[in-house]
């Protein structure tokens, strides 16, 4: 098999932990495996590389960042190659550059545009392990250094298993899998055996990091077979691949939970048509992300518009749309920074009616209250007060027959 | 004017020293030049990475060691532009491979083979400070990664300033420039003026190490006018040029020492064709370096041959050699640890004899005993016992009127 294996920061913190990393990879060059390592930089390497720039410049260019950001990575590849060789293992690292990792010129968050395998077949049929450096690109118009930005290495491996054909990525890390649910929240939470793509992105965009979520588009995108699992025990992980490689159908796969969000109101929209357009442009000009927009329906040509952003641009999203109802003529706008969002999520539930009406009565079974709702075909999402968060991600966790302890709800079951 | 200016490690050796080097550029920027700035890694950075390589394999491939070692420097270039930016001199950063600094592939100690400046020169015409990378290089037929050896950030400058025609190459250190001798020995040193090429290479290969000895010889060969200066003054320092640019023509520019060799004697080698050839070939093929070599007058078909050898490699060589005896049929094998090397040095010995007896006298007069003599167009040297090193540099300095309190000797005083 062709495997392309992804070790983040944890896995190569340390000279021990870079050359157990080395280990895991000869074992298995010796089953006969062809081997692509895609490495992160060493735990802690980045953030003092951002320190220091801090330090000279608050706000550096972007391409010069990418400059210094990338030194992180080429560092770890370079010592695991060293590592390698100390146990006859021959490895040979290739930079972004040399990996012919290409990009657009997003300096700090740069995508990948092509990959030019050549040289990494080449250097494979010599039968050595190809090590390539995560996280960074080519501009090839510029020549310039690029970088992907956080959790740019899972991208990295997962667009050379696409571009090299690779039967496995194989993302390694320092939680064993994909669970339930937040372990930490509720222990009986299990580890998924098998996760569609779409779940998984709804999972990591509500905050389950795990997979970087562009990893999981593209790998989606090329039908890349990915399996995270931990680089500290040699137990399988999850896969994550297309919906029809699942065999284990489950309604629910996973309660996923987000408090880093926080919500808008603006009351008595005149309902015009290009008001919603009006009230976002400013909005989204400011560079901020807004996730979930819910209109409610209009009464007397008057509409509410409801809206969460991420905590931290809370203040400046309210700014502007004060500033946004003044001129719209809309009443009043209001805030709360005191929420969650806690979501099911599963393909089982497209075939199925009734997984909304048992969520809402879950949470109603233990007085929470839902202040607002959005569902997506795989997804329900309700927001609720923050502080009943544990206890709504508990009570559906159990609701949904998730738990070690519980048998499962399977699709035949409702 | 177009200037390249190189900054060692000690001058980029903190954020407030990067910031201090970003200024003086700025100023030179501001009187009109053209700049490019050869930088460095941060002091201690590159020591710190070999540091960490040793520790996961003592002898680490030399193309993954310069995958590590050349982070150093891409790190220093990016923190400069960051600090560029902060007082508005706009800025940008090269690496080897993006500046185009090609070598051939002798990982460690790479030799520059050429230089495309198409890019540095669209830099310069856009307004830009070009900032590149010392120290590294790419093989150009592989696409690796190559660096230069210790002091290659002056060659990576010298190289820059040859293939732009750059008016002159500043080379900014932690010392003055370059003194009549090693100010620690003599106090009286004096910085000269002025040195020639030729001068400079005797200087730097007995161990005064202000310039990289490759940087002497590039811009020997290709006419760049060197000035070795402090980073810490703005005070001129020396100019490293062709002989005829010399106005101050003294007979003896400096007097060098050097402690690091270790000498050997073969006695009683046969003298038949070859012979020579027989003896320094398994030397050399095991990596030892010979300096002086000296064989005297044949007597009755028997020679002495003596040889000088980094003292590091002194008892690999002393092994070899008895070897040799053996097989050849020499009498014994001497060895002196405990020698030094006393040099003068000046083009302007060429036109003048009694040099040579002027610093026999001189030694004599002390009471030093010459052990061996040895010659070049513009440099005597003398080994004597290692003791009295510091004793022979003072009095030749102030025989050869090199003192700061007194009249130099020019060529026309004796």
């Amino acid at each position: 098999m062709l495997i392309v294996q992804k070790y983040g920061g944890t896995s190569v913190g340390s000279i021990e932990r870079i050359q157990n990393v080395a280990a895991k990879v000869q074992a298995r060059v010796a089953d006969g495996h062809q081997m692509v390592v895609v490495l992160s930089a060493m735990a802690g390497v980045t953030d003092s590389l951002i320190d220091l720039a801090q330090q000279i410049n608050p706000e550096p260019a972007a391409r010069e960042m990418d400059v210094l950001l990338a030194t992180g990575e080429q560092q770890s590849i370079a010592l695991f190659c060293m590592a390698a060789e100390t146990i006859g293992l021959p490895a040979q690292s290739l930079l972004g550059f040399q990996a012919a990792i290409l990009t657009d010129n997003m300096f700090g968050k740069a995508r990948i545009t092509d990959v030019e395998t050549a040289r990494i077949k080449e250097l494979l049929d010599e039968g050595k392990v190809v090590v390539v450096a995560g996280f960074q690109g080519l501009d090839w118009d510029s020549g310039d250094v690029t970088t992907l930005g956080r959790g740019g290495s899972d991208t990295t491996a997962v667009a050379l298993a696409a571009a090299l054909g690779a039967d496995v990525c194989e993302i390694f890390t320092d939680v064993e899998g994909v669970f339930t649910t937040d372990p930490n929240v509720e222990p009986s939470a299990r580890k998924l055996a098998a996760i569609s793509y779409e779940e998984m992105l709804e999972m990591a965009s509500l905050g389950a990091k795990v997979l970087d979520i562009r990893s999981v588009e593209f790998a989606a995108k090329f039908g890349v077979k990915i399996h995270v699992r931990s680089t500290f025990t040699d137990r399988e992980g999850t896969m994550v691949v297309p919906e029809d490689q699942i065999t284990e159908r489950l309604i629910i796969s996973g309660v996923a939970y987000n408090k880093n969000e926080a919500r808008l109101t603006i009351t008595d929209v005149p309902d015009t048509p290009g008001i919603a357009s009006q009230i976002f442009s400013p909005i989204s000009q400011a560079g901020i992300v807004v996730d979930v927009i819910i209109q409610n329906t209009s009464a007397e040509g008057k509409t509410d518009m409801t809206f969460t952003v991420p905590k931290t641009d809370y203040e400046a999203a309210r700014r502007i749309l004060k500033d946004i109802a003044d001129q719209i003529g809309a009443a009043e706008v209001l805030g709360d920074t005191e929420i969650a969002k806690v979501s099911v999520i599963g393909i089982g539930m497209r075939n199925h009616a009734g997984v909304a009406s048992k969520m809402f009565a879950a949470l109603a079974s233990e007085n929470i209250n839902i202040k607002t709702i959005n569902t997506s075909e795989i997804k329900i999402s309700c927001v609720i007060d923050e502080k009943y968060t544990e206890l709504a991600v508990r009570v559906l966790h159990k609701t949904f027959g998730l738990g070690e302890d519980q048998p499962p709800v399977a699709e035949d079951v409702t």
